[in-house]
């Protein structure tokens, strides 16, 4: 079997390629498992060593549009896609351009060259809670559902919602096998900030935990959909085995995610490493970070995703143990 | 003012033309009644020869793409664009690639040359009934409301729900005033038969009046969202006129619809021609047309265009009627 992650650079697609070579075959839409022969990394930089050292992994460095237009990928007989890629939300507020090239255009591109494959890949697509946007002055719904209209608030979330539409006619023509899932905030990222509205979901939690301070660009009483990286991870693969039947509409499934306020967040985060570690935290409003965040909704249901058997953190502070467990190096302070 | 129509040759775009000269002057969102100085038409063919002597009527006849691209339309200072344009459902059905480039592509750039523009021009997009989509082992709401999910069953709905999503966001962004609005199937349309999967709803009116012989591909169960043309061009003008705060959310805006089943079109026919003219229909099942036909939604809810004051015909001989008195010269038959 032949994968391609797109993205592959990143946080998210380094660690599902290293969970696809650590578990080293992978069943699609039900079949059979196969053995994983090859894994072809592309990002706008190279992933990390460990991954461009295993035999099994190609790495492709390069703007996704140029090397699609450039056939590098993906390669024939490419059996299984993760698309990851995008430019990230506040990059796409700001620079709208950015976003059009990175996740409109590209994500047309990409699902074109999959087309001329000729063997109906299967196509994981990364999209979005973010197609989800409160307008001002209009009710959204309250939970959101696997089928609640998206009405992005966001050039982001109109681009991932614009992606879905096309892998569902993709998908219904036969071309790829479509899996358009839409990913909560994962939160607690390791490493960097990054141009994400989201990103302080992690640094919050991050920074204090190394003994930095923080910034809380919203209030307390923001409520928001976090799924860890694991379970992040552990759904994006499921979504590929899923047959047919299991999945269902072509249609955006919504991950499962734990409901939290930012508030209780660092009421976890005490518990978990103490009043030094919120202490650290300086409560700051930032009107570009809360003009995109007061648009997305708190309380999301993932009905669809419960079905394939996956399941949202018990609370949060699963999640900030996770982080620690996983990133002991990270962690300065003493935890509880 | 000046106004870009694209599709501005065929039967919509003419008519729209014709409406908008005969007036001579259009309020948009609101502000005051301006004089029309310019109407620019274009399209693959030349619009009829009442337009292209109208003073006031400049044509660019090619491909919306090329003229585009080489910067023919839209010209500097466009208040209002009302984008007609299209390949349309059997034809993108059947030549995928002819769909992505007409619909797809084409509106990218209509709306890229719009944002260039600079003066935030009304932009009216004729959606499509034909987002709506019943998929295949999964109920679709009963009736389809304004902001029920989309979930189209042909790479035409997908790509003008895709148009209505990019819409939204170049609105959003203050680049255009946006206006999507979800035309109903019009009907009767005169003249011949196109592409379209519901062509055959006009012409199973239009070709027995004429006393010529019409198919029917589907059954008399078939339920279908129908608007005369003088009511759908209507309403497309009092779309541009809307205020922002009457038009409400920029997602798309279904148009009012007469819900009524092919059976009842035929009995229709019948009381204002005759059992003459339905002599004259050969109930000849078609799966190509039955494939699409079936997918789409008879009920369908239009409150957003109720409160603009908006309605649907009262019933189906209305309709054949509005036909009848605006083709005379089409009309064969005895009418009751």
């Amino acid at each position: 079997m032949q994968i391609l992650i797109t993205g592959g650079g990143g946080f998210l697609g380094a660690r599902l390629a290293r969970t696809l070579l650590a578990q080293g075959e992978l069943s699609l839409a039900g079949q059979p498992r196969k053995r994983i022969e090859t894994i072809t990394l592309t990002d706008r930089a190279a992933p990390p060593d460990d991954l461009k050292n295993d035999p099994r992994v190609r790495v492709v460095v390069g703007d996704l549009n140029d090397v699609l237009a450039s056939k590098q990928v993906p390669a024939a007989g490419t059996d299984c896609v993760f698309h990851l890629a995008a430019a990230v939300s506040g990059e796409c507020e700001a620079d709208f351009d950015l976003g059009m090239r990175s996740n409109f255009a590209a994500t047309h591109a990409l699902l074109e060259a999959c087309r001329a494959l000729g063997n109906k890949p299967t196509v994981v697509f990364s999209s979005s809670v973010a197609v989800f946007g409160k307008r001002p002055g209009f009710e959204m719904p309250d939970p959101i559902q696997d089928d609640t209209l998206p009405t992005p608030q966001s050039s982001y979330g109109t681009q991932k919602a614009i992606g879905e539409l096309m892998m569902a006619d993709y998908g219904r023509k036969g071309f790829i096998r479509a899996r358009s899932v839409r990913l909560m905030t994962v939160s607690v990222r390791p490493g960097r900030p990054n141009g994400a509205a989201s990103s302080f979901f992690s640094g919050m939690i991050r920074e204090p935990l190394a003994g930095v301070r923080a910034q809380v660009p919203v209030g307390p009483e923001v409520d928001h959909p976090i799924l860890s990286p694991s379970r992040t991870i552990a759904a994006i693969i499921r979504c590929a085995e899923a047959t047919d039947a299991e999945w269902g509409p072509l249609t955006g499934l919504n991950l499962p995610a734990l409901r939290c306020s930012v508030g209780e967040m660092a009421k976890a985060l005490e518990r978990v490493a103490g009043p030094e570690a919120t202490a650290l935290l300086d409560w700051v409003p930032d009107p570009n970070i809360l003009k995109l965040v007061n648009t997305w909704p708190g309380n999301v249901k993932s009905a669809r995703a419960n079905a394939l058997g996956l399941t949202a953190n018990a609370d949060f502070d699963e999640v900030i143990r996770e982080y620690i467990r996983e990133n002991p190096q990270a962690v300065k302070l003493k935890v509880r």
